[in-house]
């Protein structure tokens, strides 16, 4: 595997070498638990600064899905459920993590990826006008990711419409940021840390798939809006000993605005690699500007290709071809780039 | 904090330097992911091999907790709960873990901190006395700790004892050994890897206390044990994207020996504190051969204590006492043991 | 509401005589608890004869939807979800029963309300096909009802075939006949008790809607298939102190085959309804042949009619036109058919 | 069994005359489901009438388990637990019922059976103080039943202060009250059903052991408290289509003062058979004055009591002696309370 180009995923590679250098450098240095020793607070502090939240509560946790599992379960009443896109990464790619919590996934019709404020709209008064609806499962907030599942973008009227119709309906509003720095790199982005602090009840910080060793940053911009949030971590399994480790990854990200810059090579090679691919006559499952790039593809140009790249297959498109995903990182090189160009040759789809 | 005297915990510094070394060294060698990795591969080879399990499964997950929560869920039906002792870690400090998965804990007294094989046998055989017991929670497995959550050990007679009424039941034996290194390390104890994994169900060996930056490993020796475990972590939130983040921790813990001698200081320096206190004149509230200390000290001198040293308050001990936790670890130096006994003066208990 | 002719559902009135009768007569001779008396092992004995199934376990429960929760929960594995079509009465309109026992409902495409072994099979075949299925929600289990939400039948052809593809790929194949009795009082219905006990894992026979006053007899055709369900039952809050009133209930029904022939006068009041729709032109939304009839009318036909008959909403057709349904009961009485027809006008649909 | 006289319980006979007569009479008349009917209607409001709460929310449930789970889970976040004498029905005998819904149940000492206000205060102090306390479950509300599991009562004072209490501490006060009648019908009794209404956030009024046929009230004073409550109930499986099944019996149990005197006989049976053990020289494990009695009895004498008398065996008490439950009930007639003194011949404990 390590020989194949690494276009699989964006959490192939460790870290950003300035966060493994600081780690090294505090490795002796005694730290209280639990994420109440001093750096945490530090790195707390810078993300209030970036997302224009001051009294905004920030926590860390470990990975995307068990992100979602808590902060879902954590604004959901016990009757409610959680609106999403039927290709949201909590419809089918989380185990059922939301369900072993008791609330079901409700999944409303995808436009380009993503969950339209219409769509919200709709759903919502179809189930008021539902006579029926205190024998159904209550919808209790909308969650979304930016990017999407594949890759695109919502534009800032959209967030702000979509987060305009959750204050209508009393709908929570929580946005999945697992690529959240391909999306801050990508020049088509409007939408800033502080726009998602100003419209959303929690979004979330990726690490881990965006330059961290691991670690997601939860962002709860109002105080108090999640009581003991603390204990409801810990109560799923996911509060650190070591709270600090998370903590000194996101205060090097946030130092000197690194997390809105880190994402910047994987753009630029995912734009590099689209035009290539353009060029030799490919088709795009779905247009996207961001770091992960979906593609239609011969199964025997697949199978050729899998001996000398990593990439995902997606799922299949029709008898003959597959889409695949091919992903770019922080840490993608040029080299690498132009070598995977030069495997994608030119074909006749 | 960072300048007082780190005896609170085991999770106050970082890592092995080996460990931070190799993470170093393969930081932007591309892996696969979710721990289908090399070497994850390999660290789980050496597991077994220490372990004298050729068949056994591993898997590696972040913290104490969350491996409880899994484990436990994972080896009970819906309709069981988990036999432990009152103070166990899972009784009181997981903020209802267990329970939140749907499992009652039942609590038995303990024994020097220990749950002993005659406990067990004679609640077993109340509950099948019991006419009602359809109408209870039916007793489905048997969680202790090696070091227990008082810093005992148990003898491998006792474990053995205890893996025999187990059998008897048919009721599976988990071990939590988050302190285990400090187990192995320690001259009185007379259980071993492979005592353990002959013994119990599942046992998992700590990482985040014992030398590692973070992570644990969990054995299950007999393959197939556990269906569908890899699904189950995902549906916890439990699964790591970079999976070979763990596996090369543990890589290293196990490469030469290292995980069983890594406790080693931990236990020179904590007999060293242990003759100091004792010197002194102190009470201990319980006697240990680990790295973890309980004394029974004087609020007064726990209230000067806390200027220049780190540790924890457990629980008062009458109005004018508190019994305090000091806790060694794999990083602690001579110098901070020197500077700690000087703190210790004789008193008057 | 009470002046309305009963056509809005089948469990408007109260009990077959017969069952107040044995219930009067019974009033004051004591009973043990919690199904352990003479009765409840009477009505068991009579079911199992009828099942044709004579080492059978069933038990009596009190609704349709914590029947279908304590099921679906207690067959599946805890990273197991159900299959299911998307009209089916899990999938909607039980708030979320099911995924608050942590499993997920995977819905999948239905045939005239029906879930078609074919279907099941693609589902199946895609799954394990794909690569990162143990990222996704295990299916454990296929959810059906007979009649099925729609009031359709099954055939005994389609019963097998998904018999034999659950067979095929290990999934418990559950049947919910909440209305069971309109089937087999249907001439159409070729599927018998013994049927349903051959090719199930679990069904349940469906007495609130079908003359009991209240309860559900679950059946498991294969002894020790589900351990513990009894305090599983108890577990969910579903055990009755009084076991002996359901059990009495179903002594009564499942005397003199009254359970095979309870549901007739529904049937025939349903076949002269469909017929006097037929006849005055109006469009049924779905064909079916048993108690539940679903037509499509004009809004304003539909007011109209509400200050006469107790009917349900099911949905909304188009702007202009409204599913209603109709049902008839065990209890209906040609005198209230005819009146309800003489409601129907003819009219220009 | 039935030949035996019957003291097992107070679950054994079917119900009220009056109740029976009503279902009987209108068994054909149909009914809107789900609780909307008119009937049901009219029992709530004679329910909050007898409780002076004009605002509150009524809702009938099937049993006391299900209603103990439902309240407790409704009425927790999901990071708390509910705490509950160690000899609570909820803390042994609902097969973990409550665990099931995630919560933990809190054991605390009990006296006579009951949870003081002391103990709660002294909890919550040392909870409070402890500076860990956010690693372990909240305490989220207080549990007790009135009688007790143990038959006894609270005395109004001793409700005054424990509500006192729970407002001190922000703890939801909830009263299960499966018994209720046989404390309202005890002369000792000086607690009245308004009484609950202005003490408790949330009490049910028992009707499955208090002369109904099946069904629990579930009276919560201040309207809105528990949000959707109604969906809760349905998700938990405890919506009976046949609503008015059970409004129909309070509707008759809540009319001309009946459930204040309904436990009567009971209660006077109950004091004729002490009143004939102490004479017999038996020792009472725990003084009561409600329908239930605890006598320690010899265990040859339990052997031949058993060909005669149905009876609890509630738990060992030593080596010869067993701790017996006899239970009188609504039901119970001179004849049987004269044959069972019959039986209890003068031993010599």
């Amino acid at each position: 595997m390590t020989t194949l180009l690494p276009f699989a995923s964006d959490y192939m590679e460790g870290t950003y070498p300035a966060i493994l250098e600081k780690l090294t450098a505090m490795n002796f240095t005694a730290q209280s638990g639990y994420g109440t020793d001093k750096i945490s607070t530090s790195a707390k502090d810078k993300i209030r600064q970036a997302c224009h939240c001051p009294d905004g509560e920030i926590y860390f946790l470990n990975g995307g899905t068990q992100t979602n599992a808590i902060v879902i379960d954590a604004l959901l009443h016990r009757y409610e459920g959680v609106l999403a896109a039927t290709t949201g990464h909590v419809s089918i790619h989380e185990a059922g993590a939301i369900e072993y919590t008791g609330h079901k996934v409700i999944q409303l019709p995808q436009t380009q990826g993503k969950l339209l404020a219409s769509t919200v709209r709709q759903f919502m008064e179809t189930f008021r006008a539902d006579a029926n609806n205190e024998h159904m499962v209550q919808p209790g907030m909308v969650y979304i990711s930016h990017p999407t599942e594949y890759g695109t973008l919502y534009t800032k009227q959209e967030l702000l419409a979509l987060a305009e119709t959750c204050r209508q309906y009393d709908l929570p509003l929580y946005v999945d940021g697992a690529r959240l720095a391909y999306a801050l790199a990508a020049p088509e982005n409007d939408i800033t840390l502080a726009d998602l602090a100003a419209s959303c009840t929690v979004f979330y910080i990726g690490g881990t798939k965006c330059g961290a060793l691991i670690g997601e940053a939860v962002v709860i911009p109002q105080k108090g809006r999640i009581p003991h949030f603390f204990t409801t971590i810990k109560q799923h399994g996911a509060l650190l000993a070591k709270g600090w480790l998370l903590g000194t990854q996101f205060d090097v990200l946030f130092s000197d605005g690194l997390y809105e810059r880190i994402g910047r090579p994987a753009i630029e090679s995912a734009n590099v690699i689209r035009q290539a691919l353009k060029a030799a006559g490919y088709t795009f499952y779905i247009p996207t500007v961001t770091n992960q790039i979906f593609v239609i593809m011969d199964n025997q140009k697949i199978e050729a290709l899998s001996h000398t790249v990593a990439f995902s297959r997606w799922e299949p498109y029709d008898a003959d071809h597959t889409i695949i995903r091919l992903a770019t990182s922080w840490a993608t090189t040029k080299k690498d780039t132009d070598s995977l160009i030069a495997c994608l040759q030119p074909h006749d789809l």
